[in-house]
């Protein structure tokens, strides 16, 4: 059982998993991490133990390292053999080096310090180097979410690529509808119900069924109007080709 | 006061909104719809009597054209001169020919038949020839929702162009996500919860500052190996526009 763990790293990630790691009891040993300053903060939150060097580990039962994907490897081949671990989406398990012993856990959630999320609902991807690894994983995993699914490194990436677009694509939309009202001084409040319906209605059907707007109903006047109206160029750039991938897509 | 109203159309903005003032005691009049099915099934839901033709009118105050935008002009010209409304975003006030008082009323809402949408929340865009029907209309909608906006037809064209950007193109970023799963037969069930939380951290803050994901952090390795995993070349296209627009905004 994986009762004393450390983190490698002090962002969203590390911060999110430490803190809620350490309320349902699993010991924090340290937190290591380049930047003193929040390496420091995470470490009193969580009662651990603050260093600035991997090389200064203390004894513990699991690592995770929940750094820029770009270190895995480099990190991964100065940690001490033990069950180390990362949490990165895009990062096959193989990036671990030199462990017998490697896992990765993915939550299908941008984590971010200051926000609260319900854990319980977070889909976890796990992957193990073994089988009895993977037990351990669940295990640990299972005591803060009940949304935990074996996913294969290239399923992953796959998922990861699925959730940028679906979540940071479609927040940037809301950034193109927030910055076109912002500039004649209308409020952004006024599509908030909308946005909220719409990502709600996504949650009980099929996305293909929600769709409306002129795309859909190939409504080629309102588009054309809609183009005439934008100025940013790539706003229009991508207004024309989304529409344009909807209606050859709902051709008739 | 506004106490009798008839609908040209039985679509779903006359459905939804012929229900909802049937239901705070408005008297609804007439359907008036040359699809028979839908006119007359909405008609006995509202205990209106049903026309297929314009020409047929009963007395009432006021008159709802929802309609597509493109019949607006016509069918106003060959209707009576009483209180004649659109509820079209696109579409300006002067569009309603011949009459003497005219208003607009766009509900910023994406409205299906069979869908239950709060009511009170929906912001309400009002538009009117003079200001006492203006009053009047106000007094109307302020029976179904509290959240009314007076707006010029050309801030309603802008609103109504951020609106499809910001929920029929998240909506498609959803669409592009859950396809990308199918076909490797993972569950878009796994996307709920980030994209719920993705929609409710906009309602509470600035959508530039809730970006994350592989562009805003400008990295680069990720978007090149997302673009090699996508085989829908539109899909691949919009992904790499997409990201080199946040890239560009979030340049250091």
């Amino acid at each position: 059982m994986i009762k004393k763990i450390s983190f490698i790293g002090s962002g969203n990630v590390a911060s999110v998993f430490a803190e809620k790691f350490s309320s349902v009891n699993i010991d924090v040993i340290n937190i290591i991490s380049r930047n003193q300053k929040t390496g420091k903060e995470l470490a009193q939150k969580v009662n651990a133990k603050y260093y600035k060097s991997i090389r200064r580990i203390d004894d513990c039962d699991m690592i995770f390292i929940c750094t820029n994907d770009d270190n895995i490897v480099k990190i991964s081949e100065e940690l001490p053999d033990i069950l180390v671990a990362h949490t990165s989406g895009n990062t096959s398990i193989s990036s671990i080096k030199r462990k017998k012993r490697k896992a990765v856990i993915y939550p299908i959630q941008s984590l971010s310090k200051n926000e609260k999320v319900s854990f319980n609902e977070i889909p976890f991807c796990i992957e193990a180097s073994d089988l009895e690894t993977k037990a351990k994983i669940h295990e640990l995993i299972s005591k803060i979410s009940k949304n935990i699914h074996t996913i294969n490194s290239s399923e992953r990436k796959l998922i990861h690529m699925s959730a940028v677009i679906a979540s940071n694509f479609s927040n940037f939309c809301y950034i193109m509808g927030y910055e076109i009202l912002k500039e004649k001084n209308i409020s952004f409040d006024l599509l908030k119900p909308l946005i909220k319906h719409t990502a709600e209605k996504n949650l009980n059907r099929e996305p293909k069924k929600n769709l409306t707007g002129p795309a859909a109903r190939r409504d080629f006047k309102t588009i054309k109007e809609h183009l005439a109206l934008i100025d940013n160029k790539k706003y229009k750039r991508i207004y024309e080709i989304i529409s344009k991938t909807i209606i050859d897509k709902y051709e008739k």
